[in-house]
């Protein structure tokens, strides 16, 4: 748990310019295209013939995350993470960061300092210039912003409308987990309130804690699928479940899908977890979201060199629209899937 | 005011997807630069060999603004000449906005709407692309969080640390408007917390509140000195008061200032306001802030070319670094500048 309720006052001696300066003094620029970072009216880069790629995320406290249970160093790594893996959607590369946040007066300058350790850390890990940014106060809570933006050779870039009938649908690493987490770290959180003082043995649950706490952008996918000259024809980041990413591909590529349920990619631990909550583990895998996998689409031809990288599934077939968006399961039947995802207008 | 206490139920309604959908359906892309804008994992642009500008700014409620006098349609142009002036302030032309928004229940769909309202409004007045953003519920109140990125030559981008000893320190417009403005609002705020009848003719502060509620960034004069073949030596927006702007560009240059009172220029209106306050006009120049105005250092031999343009004051002179920072006062006198800008932090 965040040590956030200390004294805020060195945050209010440092001042807004005192605050980003400090947060921002050990930067070093890595990137050729970053020409100029932090210091300036804006920050100044240079992507000669490369297309760029931008995307930016907003994340406020107690709709997106919940301090309780949430370290506040992996919510800065975590809150990178979303933005990276938008860009890697693109089959872009990203390359620099802006991070603005907005904390109230709840928070001491020991937890900014954490949050910028966790954003540090993931920049670090990816290779990433932290370039600019904003430092504020709210009335309450946290807010975090982030823009992240990439390149990509022209013609590379991979877009949601690009699937084609026949094609086949793929997904990276394993689905569900990162729910099952959340539903291990809300179910003790509810213990907490009951008993201060109880201390869970959370070792059965590492890897569901970890997809939920620590998720990782899909880099190596990225990477992997150039290395053997492989462009999916259509390509999303599983942000709010893969029932919801794949309506988007379909929406936009003018196509319906059919996904096997036996295909799913789930973790022995995340359908225990499942079991354990009285839950069906797909519809974990079909609704969770924040796995931040990739959900993309192959020429069939492509699928034999796809298969050389170990942690892609192949769990279904793009179909004409009229088939609609189908989950086939493990019997004979089937079930129109409709988006289920995360909604943050939903009480 | 603006009508934000409405249910928010068609919000609810529409939900995430939704409510991105119905704010951005209409728009249309105009520049070269953006090839893909908002529906995908990122937007996708192209500067071929243009420099890249990126800058962003996070505006939440009861601290950068206050909803009971701002009315929301005038806070959404608001939060984007903010970020454009800070593209300009870098001898910059911004292209393409993205704009990520946190509101909690409290708003209704047509209060979201307004604020765009004045969004899409700055995108047109502007020649800016929206190309992308985020929207998502919040505990309480509204965050905006705005990235503008823009282009300029390779060799033209002005920073803040180029100004020379013997430079010409300039300012556009006029300075202390849109902190007389804050004044009058708030003011009027307190009168209608004691009395929700009162009807205050408000029209001998039109010039002070436009000044506060509606500011435009420069683009004349970044316009204007292109014209003329003058790149300034360093430049900075005020958005946080003459002072902390000129201390800026001291500190980053490693030199000193001058600057006359005398010169300085402030609109009659805000010299009444400041009166009307019982408080000295210089000060609302020197630490009002949120005028958006350009401040910038030119080589001397420019002088002359500088003043055909109309709204251009010389209100100073770089000096050596340990001369200070200075302001001369009408009398004989002069004063050390600190930077007395708003601070974010400050109660």
């Amino acid at each position: 748990m965040a040590e956030n309720n200390a004294g805020a006052k060195e945050v209010k001696e440092l001042g807004e310019f005192g605050l980003i300066e400090h947060l921002t003094k050990d930067i070093k620029l890595k990137h050729k295209s970053s020409i100029k970072g932090v210091g300036d009216d804006a920050a100044v880069l240079n992507y000669s013939n490369k297309q760029i790629v931008v995307t930016t995320d907003l994340l406020t406290e107690g709709v997106h995350f919940d301090l309780m249970y949430v370290p506040i160093k992996h919510l800065g790594y975590k809150a990178v993470m979303i933005n990276l893996s938008d860009v890697y959607a693109m089959n872009a590369t990203p390359k620099q960061i802006t991070v603005s946040i907005a904390v109230s007066g709840k928070f001491s300058l020991d937890a900014i300092e954490l949050l910028y350790e966790g954003i540090h850390l993931a920049c670090e890990s990816y290779n990433v210039d932290l370039i600019g940014g904003d430092t504020c106060s709210s009335l309450t809570g946290l807010t975090i912003s982030i823009t992240a933006i990439g390149e990509v050779d022209k013609g590379k870039e991979v877009y949601r409308n690009g699937a084609k009938i026949g094609d086949l649908i793929c997904v990276s690493g394993d689905l569900g987990g990162a729910y099952a987490g959340l539903q291990v770290l809300e179910r003790e959180k509810a213990v907490y309130k009951v008993n201060p003082n109880s201390q869970p043995d959370m070792s059965a649950y590492d890897y569901v804690l970890e997809r939920q706490l620590k998720p990782e952008a899909r880099i190596d996918i990225v990477e992997e699928l150039a290395k053997i000259n492989i462009i999916p024809t259509a390509m999303i980041d599983i942000s709010d479940g893969l029932s919801s990413e794949i309506i988007h591909i379909c929406k936009q590529s003018k196509c319906g899908a059919k996904i096997s349920e036996a295909k799913l990619p789930i973790h022995d631990q995340t359908i225990a977890v499942a079991e354990e909550f009285d839950l069906d583990p797909t519809l974990f895998a079909m609704n969770g979201g924040e796995d931040y996998e990739l959900l993309f689409t192959l020429n069939p031809e492509d699928a034999a060199k796809a298969n050389q990288i170990a942690d892609i599934s192949i769990i279904g077939e793009i179909l004409p629209e009229a088939e609609g968006i189908k989950l086939h399961g493990k019997g004979e039947g089937f079930t129109h899937i409709k988006a289920q995802g995360w909604n943050a207008y939903e009480e």
